[in-house]
């Protein structure tokens, strides 16, 4: 199963080196990361799942964020963007969120025209990677 | 500008109280709060922007979660489910993601089938609100 218009790389690094270069080429667009969730840790705690590393951060860029929030105070529903690490057998599977994609459900055209931006930002950043 | 399909109430109340509220009722659907984002405060510090206040919380019930990611690991880009509180002239506005609309460029009838329980399980928190 695959999301039909992923942002996607697999990184053959170990997953600490993978997180923090994912964070850096994140900035080089202005994106920080705001939140961070270990999926593992948590799922382990919570419910005792058993699961391979897992790491959601939560990316943003003020300036996107801004713009979109002034277009729709909806919008915050989508934010920050998410970039989502884990291990597979050959690397670290890297994934960024389709901003296109997310904005669907809001049939608005200011937003699509922001999405589409941010999609391309995102773009430049993992093909850093 | 709406979306289509939104989960959402005006309170009548203080913003604190607000967002304690929320984090009560989702609470009794198992939803933690496990990332809170004061955009308010992000974006004045970070581009200096002014904005009335605006938190986004991370709510993540682990069964559902790790349900999903045994589905797909991919779905880590949709997770934790946002509901996000800002002002609003009567009171404070609190609205959830749906996370149908979030699962359809999955195109994955799995994810459709639990995102339907999410969305009922939150749509049972908000209306205790």
């Amino acid at each position: 199963m695959t999301m039909t218009t992923e942002l996607t790389r697999v990184l053959p690094m170990t997953f600490e080196d993978a997180e923090r270069q994912v964070t850096d080429v994140l900035k080089t667009e202005s994106f920080g990361v705001l939140t961070r969730i270990d999926v593992q840790a948590t799922l382990r705690e919570k419910i005792g799942a058993a699961l391979e590393p897992y790491v959601i951060l939560g990316a943003c860029n003020p300036r996107f964020a801004h713009r979109a929030l002034s277009a729709s105070l909806a919008a915050g529903l989508m934010l920050p963007c998410n970039v989502v690490l884990h291990r597979e057998a050959d690397g670290v599977r890297v994934r960024a969120v389709d901003p296109v994609q997310q904005v669907k459900p809001f049939d608005d055209p200011a937003l699509v025209t922001l999405a589409e931006e941010v999609r391309a930002s995102l773009e430049r950043a993992l093909a850093k990677l």
